[in-house]
């Protein structure tokens, strides 16, 4: 028997709540029973829920609270109001105080991230958190970051970010050295914005032993799967992942649009029925949901809001998989086997200043 | 028959230079027979291509230099060594002299821009030029700028981008009052960066009487057609752009290599043949290509570099529609119409500072 793998759940977060985090944590149970859930939210509105499903009911416990932070609110107004009591609070709670080994919530994105930030506080030598995702490519699977966890971001944080998605992508692809690219508006080394070229200089470099950095890729090198991980500011990172969501949904909705079209192209769809199958599945963003918040001392996923019980249910395997691939410590070894790379880059850009 | 519309082409720009502008400007010969040409560039490269299309030949009057700007060049360097003798430079001139309508290029975009603004200086209130190009939506076409002419932008560029824009998708799509969105990382008024906010906030308040403000948009929204314009600083909307387009090919390959994965796939691929050309022909690069230098005194348009000849004949059919339209008149009138809008976004900034 495996170990558990205990998962604190923020019932209340997201556009629909229990009715969506419940039967998500159904389906992520029925792939790895070693979980065990706290649900945490308005007992009210859990239990409905949990009555139909016996395996999870069987599985979890409920930490009850009235309180739920909503999407409408500022980062400081739900840490103002929902400090101590409101159910993302209480995820992040039970991981802080070592109840949970990671929250998953669909709640405010930056409402989490100041909570999160706030309670767990950040790594040593990292300034901010950020929000780092898969992004299907050609290749298989990237790690992007930050997706939108805070925007803007000096030099430093850039070369920040490159450690801990090289630490993400090595224990998520298994490779020594994985490649990392900074995502710019050119190849050129002359392009981008001052930070994005300094962070360039610095990993090319320091030739870390921990990454291969390959210099900037472009936008549309992303999906190509040129690197294994991706670095962004959050404004950029977020701009690019819904702009690229927002068009293979929309040539999803051409291509089937089409083959309503005349009765041949309907026969089409029913013979290639499996490829149009195949491509769903690669392209489905259910399944890159769950955003990393990485630089943290404790493990925090992030779902899409709007996301149904599938999609959920993938965040809450993302963060089953960091706790099993044990991704904090990975990252904690990696920021310290670097001996103090990025307290270097700290002083050098002082020094420059 | 049709007044004349004379189109100068930096026959030297892009990776092939001559060998795809040469049969581009056949292709858009064919489509726009009142277009003469200024072909611009190594007379030795340019006549045996132009031998091989007799009524291009015909439409054409060739300028010889020597000087080409290479795609290496920084603009600062371009703009040194090919001021008065480069192709690129005497397209622009050609634009000056009011010797042609437009000006095309597929060559540096930095360079480009820089010696577009350095000769044909900015229209009055426009403090740099942005690109704009045609982004393929669910609903048809949208504006998208700025593409990458500059990065960063204050609040003063974003509204003068938005006035532009407006402008721009007002004569393509024949609307009085288009609707214009603000790219941002959330819908909410509370999200982004200062200079997105305070642009977002400038464009509610004047309430335009030639654009419709819709508010922010993300990055799906593009491509679901929710505005006639977005607006966006050049970093972020050539980020945006790239992904789109990495992602639309990256699916269209999946999808081809599904397709031959067996044999009733290949039969269905057989029977909607039609419906995957359709979509091709929807998603096509190619027909985005050409993205139009806007705030200038002059009408510049810029191609992608390692564009085929099919793409190319594409940008130089915009500018051929910029000019048949009478952008440049539409666009100094609406930002004249606007009684000084711009200048007055700028004074109130300046107070505030």
């Amino acid at each position: 028997m495996p170990s558990k793998v205990r998962i604190a759940l923020d019932a209340m977060g997201g556009d629909a709540g229990a009715a969506v985090v419940i039967p998500g944590a159904a389906i992520s149970l029925q792939r790895h029973r070693e979980i065990e859930f706290l649900l945490i939210g308005d007992r009210a509105k859990i239990e409905p829920e949990l009555d139909r499903h016996p395996a999870l009911k069987a599985a979890s416990k409920i930490i009850h609270t009235d309180v739920a932070v909503s999407g409408e609110e500022k980062p400081s107004q739900a840490l103002r109001r929902g400090r101590r009591t409101s159910s993302m609070w209480l995820a992040i709670d039970a991981v802080k105080k070592g109840e949970a080994d990671v929250a998953v919530s669909a709640g405010n994105t930056g409402a989490l991230m100041a909570m999160s930030r706030f309670h767990l506080r950040t790594l040593p030598g990292i300034d901010r958190p950020a929000i780092a995702g898969m992004w299907p490519t050609r290749r298989g699977d990237s790690v992007v970051l930050d997706l939108g966890a805070s925007i803007g971001g000096d030099t430093h944080h850039l070369v920040s970010l490159a450690i801990m998605g090289a630490a993400m992508a090595s224990v998520l692809f298994n490779k020594k050295r994985p490649t990392v690219g900074l995502l710019n508006i050119g190849v050129e080394e002359i392009k981008g914005h001052e930070e994005i070229r300094e962070a360039g200089e610095i990993l090319r470099a320091r030739n870390l032993p921990e990454l291969d950095y390959l210099g900037f890729v472009e936008g549309d090198g992303i999906g190509k799967g040129v690197a294994d991980v991706i670095v962004t500011e959050g404004y950029s990172g977020n701009i690019a992942l819904k702009a690229a969501e927002g068009t293979a949904r929309q040539m999803a909705e051409l291509l089937r649009d089409e083959m309503k079209r005349g009765w041949l192209s309907k026969l089409g769809y029913l013979f290639a029925r499996n490829a149009f199958q195949a491509l769903r599945n690669k392209m489905d963003p259910n399944k890159s949901n769950g955003g990393v918040l990485l630089g943290l001392n404790g493990i925090v996923v992030k779902s899409h809001g709007g996301i149904a019980a599938e999609g959920f249910a993938y965040a809450i395997d993302v963060g089953y998989e960091m706790v099993k691939f044990d991704l904090l410590n990975k990252i904690n070894q990696m920021l310290n086997r670097e001996g103090g790379a990025l307290s270097s880059v700290q002083a050098a850009q002082e020094a420059v200043s």
